[in-house]
């Protein structure tokens, strides 16, 4: 980790180009760091040397008493180079430079020039033109982007800074839990692969989720990929799959995306997951991060409704979870509280006339059988039953037989089947509202766990 | 349309089982049609005779005074065959069987039975094993799902009973508009193809929405689906895609579900849109009940980010919307308002900073130009502009350019995107979280016009 660990868990961080401005990106970086509950000390520095929020402010770095361990640069990309000599001569090791108005822009030389500088001065430096840093365990948000963020163990990458952005409003919105949020950029210095590394030793973090439009060096990245996806799932998305989405992506990020099928492969090779949109990447991230891995291939559908059982069966055999022809001893277990009229194969339908006491049986039953490796509890909602009550057995009987299987869930309905779903998911049984979603996370972690077993 | 007629639009309605126990199927009927706010005379019949929620009720459907258009029945299944003779002596046409008991569960002989005394008396039978019909302009819930509907355009046909209901939840939870819910059951009588028919001449359906598990006359529903699609997008969910999935279905319903390969076929062939999901399905035909379909090939992409742009280009490409590569005429007019770093081909890239007038000019100019047939409007969240007033600056220029066209839009980011899309859905603008659900919908929708197209 070396450098790296000083950007994450700075114990103090100077904001260089802070503001009392509030439509100024200096004034939304100290805002949001203050706001994000960060315990270190924060140092403001601008040209006035103003107060800002009731903090003194330097007018220089050099001026600031004591060590500072990362550099927050949000000045106009003419003074950029200046300000990291300043840091260099303050003994400033890592730095997040914000400022926009490089290669992005044209200004390759510019660019040229401030990673020099850095070099130099052994300086780690995240971008230029990136939307800033998260990360939960230091409480730093050191973003422009949005002032809360749900934490958990997700550590997420993105190329594209509006993007990131958006999905760092879409985590709160869904209460997706995450670890870190690191906006690349233009990739002078500090790349994906350092982030994967970073993030295969960072105990906060349990899955990286990576948005790439292209790489500078495919070969470092796929053996970083690799790296990290034997100790814990890497899934990346990458637009500009199409010849006229990666010309857009050029035009964009200026990336040369290169053949889609060349990532694709690479992808593969290096054990990351990849996604087809970025709901789905989430989707994904949010199994992985609360459930263990199945630990075999055997999974058994639980439902209620004979319909959705079977869009579910579709799921799971077009995307490789096998779904467990149940022997006789396990039927006749079930066949002991299921009306004769339920459905003793897989999926198990327990009828629409299910209630807690069937859904807690069930999954217990499920969860104590060794050859059973996954389960997924699917319930369509019906006049006659409440699904929240049922979702609380759910959580109940998984509590009880807490055993290292993967579980997951989908409540087909309305409110109250939403309302079911927030609370299996704030209990760790992660909830979809259609199967197909759950199937697709689940398949995709039992990918991750293949790859595991033939490379970790 | 005949016969089927009195059972949509009921002058009166007897539910002959009706209960005063809230537990009781009975009950829930007589109450979801009250709360549905039905107009017509409203009859409850049980042996009982006892008043049922302040109705006198009556202890055989024959004793009513005057015509009853449509009975209901809810009694178990041994007396159904009996109370359908005396519905004939009435002269009903029209009768939803909700009482389950029947081939489904292995007693194909008073299936038969029931079928024929209906037939004799030339009554038209939904069902059995249903769990009702609602119909939004006749304001009649007669359903034991859920007491509440949106209504709108959409006619939803189900095959699944469990799924059906719960769908209705969805609709209620997503605000999307119903016109019909109709459970088909065992379709001993009245098929997916009577209901196609009768749709298709419903000036009250704008799109259909079919989940089906297998035909009884697989010829007849291509017909059907040909005839409607012709003149109204029909979208086909049909689960048993796999062997083990057809198999679960086999065990549900009895249907055989035959290969999937032919239904395929045959969808295609009448020119049903097969969606993969009911989530899908759902998207799908809101923006065809909100939006007229695409009268041209090309399509206009406006973001504020690049990242999004990309992604929504490779769905695009991938599904066969037409990305349109845009001539310099038109770029010079984008140009007149634009930040010169923006990017004027298509994806037209806003930027960041682009704000309400920005989208308002760019959206104008699209539904302005006749070349273009589709727009898709994207919004990635930022700090510094609002989703909430941007959407309503999108709207303002879709309802001052008025023409014709196709309008979808995605804004991704947090909960203040999600209140912007709900503007937006309200004034009919169909919003989707994230991109690709927006394309896949307006594929879908280009795929209809073009079968149209070729066969209307």
């Amino acid at each position: 980790m070396g450098d790296l660990d000083l950007m994450f868990n700075p114990q103090s961080i100077a904001v260089i180009g802070a503001s009392r401005n509030p439509k100024k990106i200096g004034y939304e970086l100290v805002s949001n760091i203050l706001a994000g509950g960060y315990e270190g000390k924060l140092y403001p520095v601008n040209t006035e040397g103003a107060d800002i929020m009731g903090m003194k402010s330097y007018t220089s770095v050099t001026d600031v008493p004591g060590n500072v361990d990362l550099a927050v640069i949000a000045v106009p990309a003419v003074y950029v180079a200046d300000i990291m000599e300043e840091c260099g001569r303050k003994g400033i090791k890592t730095a997040l430079v914000i400022s926009s108005g490089f290669r992005e822009m044209g200004n390759a030389a510019l660019e040229s020039k401030l990673l020099s500088i850095a070099r130099r001065h052994g300086i780690r430096m995240l971008g230029p033109n990136i939307f800033g840093l998260y990360y939960s365990p230091s409480r730093m948000n050191a973003t422009f982007g949005l002032s809360r963020v749900f934490p958990g163990g997700i550590a997420f990458i993105t190329q594209s800074g509006a993007l990131g952005i958006a999905m760092m409003g879409w985590t709160n919105l869904y209460r997706i839990g995450v670890s870190a949020v690191v906006s690349m950029g233009n990739k002078a210095d500090i790349e994906e692969s350092d982030m994967l590394d970073y993030f295969r030793d960072d105990p906060n973090t349990k899955a990286v989720l990576m948005y790439i439009e292209g790489a500078n060096d495919g070969r470092r990245l796929i053996d970083s990929i690799r790296r990290t996806a034997t100790s814990k799932p890497v899934v990346a998305l990458k637009s500009g799959r199409t010849e006229k989405g990666a010309s857009a992506a050029a035009s964009h990020t200026g990336s040369l995306a290169g053949s889609d099928r060349i990532y694709d492969a690479a992808f593969r090779q290096g054990g990351a997951l990849r996604a087809t949109d970025f709901a789905q990447a989430f989707d994904w991230v949010k199994l992985m991060t609360a459930q263990p891995p199945p630990p075999s291939e055997n999974c058994l559908i639980l439902t209620n409704g004979g319909g959705v059982g079977v869009m579910t069966t579709d799921a799971c055999e077009e995307s490789g979870v096998n779904v467990w022809s149940l022997p006789d001893d396990l039927q006749s277990e079930f066949k002991k509280f299921m009306p004769v009229f339920g459905n003793f194969k897989n999926p198990v339908d327990l009828t629409g006339q299910a209630y807690e006491e069937s859904y807690y049986k069930s999954v217990e039953i499920s969860l104590k059988d060794p050859r059973i490796g996954s389960v997924i509890v699917l319930y369509c909602q019906t006049a006659i039953t409440d699904p929240v009550s049922i979702a609380k057995s759910v959580i109940d009987a998984c509590e009880a037989g807490h055993c290292g299987k993967t579980v997951v869930s989908s409540f087909v309905g309305g409110s109250q089947c939403d309302d079911a779903m927030k609370k299996l998911d704030e209990h760790g049984i992660p909830s979809y509202p259609i199967p197909e979603r759950a199937v697709s996370s689940l398949a995709a972690y039992y990918r991750w766990q293949r790859f595991k077993q033939r490379h970790g």
